[in-house]
């Protein structure tokens, strides 16, 4: 088997982790659950020089010298840092790597601010996932749930593959929670973890057949793309005609042959300040610290700070997150609220402007 | 009736209101509950010349230059500046003034951070308490108490004297929270509100009789003072053996002499986060904003920032209080803890300083 080909999807600016994740420094630029950073962390899961050929990144333009940096420091570069004008969602960026690649070549599309805690478990559902992919199939790894979560997709495994591999009878989007509760009791069901890995000529032939038109534009604005070292830069114009759509939602859904290879790796997306409480280290009283925090006589908080000391004193139940800039106090267990914080401070930012 | 000598005691460095208020800018010389702060609000309660002779204000030698700066900026400057070389309590303070004094001089004590909402009624209870202190008396100003409260002193009415005044009976220390009941229910006790008013010789002659050592160690500090301008800075190792004595301890309690003149000001010693949540003004959710913050979906809280743009959302019943330093997050009723913040600082920069 040939090696793969790691591309690392690095264009979200998530607000679910505001103030923390901001444009300027996305959520897989900072280090969240230890000393490295989301980027590094995942770029070194995929380094083994066996399993996997050089790295790729796909990013927005404003990270290119941060995400060499970052990588820089772990003794990796990218051997190719394809820079979006624009943020267009997955499609556009996979069909990116797709056209960039030779044809045989196998693309592992992961994104850049996963946690995944059994790196083992991970390469091995990776090696499963390529034999699949090399014979033809859309690869995607199943996450199995452990509650009725209502913020992924999921895939409906189908009639058993190798390996413990299925075909997928069907994806589905976020469902309501009496579905997601259905889900979990069904057995059936798992997550879709956003881990891709095909084929590049396969992802172009899906492509083609659900999203031609994603395709032509990415082609057009690659066709005019500026190349210097590593990095490449398609053509700003042409890249922004591209339509916005997610590869679940152009390809993923649409295609006959997609495989799901259901993986226990301790994965989490990090997707709000609840699941990052969840996964931190915390002390007799449920208290995660992050930072310089003095936390008395609290309970049950996440206290995280990249700026001031933050000192909190008999409570319990919060989500505390200072940087240099802002502070966000909220309740734990409605941590998803923190992108009503970002939308606050961007319409507030937006009428100083008018004003 | 000669002008009365306003005495601006500004040595205090609280930690009850951490982290606005720090050593090197504590709460007196910081803007509280508007625009000015509260030296300078203070500095303008006894700013009428009718009433009052220019004022004199005792402060650690390190605030000198910003009680300058704050005074001048209200178009005031002190007449006296008397700099302790270190914090000796309110017996040393005074009696530094006493001398400085004419002994004629009719001098009025005032704490540079209490709130007065009502300031001809203020001005009304020093007219009635000058004639007392004309006439011999130690005066305090009793303020009539409207809950329980154990973080102050009272003082008991005996006989009535002229204009609605009092002899006091007795001074008694923070009581307990029964006691303080008491109190309230009896009708016949008020806070002490830390507000006094005497001669100069008086004053001198009391601290000859009960504490004769303060008064003598501060008159050697002072012999040995430094005068430049207006300032006046008492000799740092004579003030160093001076004895750290409240006045109330030294001279209001165990005097024959003391008059209370009740009086109803909208007075607040602002000792406290909720203390001022209770003065602030609030929106129709009971929130108090200051500085830069989004309360979004909250109750009850107060949440200052004099730094951070501070975001709470569907929090209830919080104190959060941010500078560019430190956060602050404690419930709302339990706000004397600051100081475990503050404590927990100064032990680890000791710590720090140590190791």
């Amino acid at each position: 088997m040939s090696a793969i080909r790691p591309v690392i999807l690095s264009g979200g600016a998530g607000t679910r982790l505001w103030p923390l994740s901001v444009p300027a420094r996305p959520k897989q630029l900072q280090p969240l659950t230890g000393a490295r950073t989301m980027l590094q962390e995942t770029a070194l899961r995929v380094a083994d020089p066996v399993l996997f050929a050089p790295l790729w990144v796909i990013a927005g333009q404003g990270h290119a010298a941060a995400i060499e940096a970052q990588l820089g420091e772990i003794g990796h570069r990218p051997a190719r840092l394809i820079l979006e004008p624009a943020g267009r969602n997955t499609a556009a960026a996979i069909a990116l790597a797709a056209l960039e690649a030779e044809p045989a070549e196998l693309l592992l599309v992961l994104p850049s601010d996963h946690v995944v805690r059994d790196v083992a478990a991970f390469r091995t559902a990776v090696r499963a996932g390529a034999a699949l992919a090399a014979a033809g199939h859309l690869v995607t790894f199943g996450i199995r749930p452990d509650r009725p979560e209502t913020g992924y997709g999921y895939v409906k495994r189908g009639g058993a593959l190798s390996d413990g591999s299925f075909a997928v009878e069907r994806f589905v989007e976020k469902p309501d929670r009496e579905t997601a509760a259905g889900y979990l009791a069904d057995g059936g069901y798992d997550w879709n973890g956003g881990i891709f890995l095909f084929r590049a000529d396969r992802c172009l032939e899906e492509l083609e057949a659900h999203a031609p038109d994603i395709l032509a534009a990415v082609r057009a604005a690659l066709a005019g793309a500026e190349r210097e070292g590593a990095r490449v830069r398609p053509d700003p114009d042409a890249f922004a005609q591209v339509r916005s759509e997610s590869i679940d939602y152009a390809v993923m859904e649409r295609s006959g042959r997609v495989a799901v290879v259901p993986v226990a790796m301790g994965w989490s997306d990090v997707g709000s300040w609840d699941a990052l409480h969840e996964l931190a280290e915390k002390d007799s009283a449920g208290v995660a610290r992050q930072g310089d925090v003095i936390a008395i006589d609290s309970k049950h908080c996440l206290v995280r700070s990249d700026g001031p000391t933050v000192v909190t004193i008999g409570v319990e139940n919060l989500i505390v997150v200072a940087t240099g800039d802002a502070v966000l106090i909220l309740p734990r267990g409605q941590s998803q609220r923190a992108r009503e914080a970002a939308e606050a401070i961007g319409k507030r930012e937006s009428g100083e402007q008018a004003g």
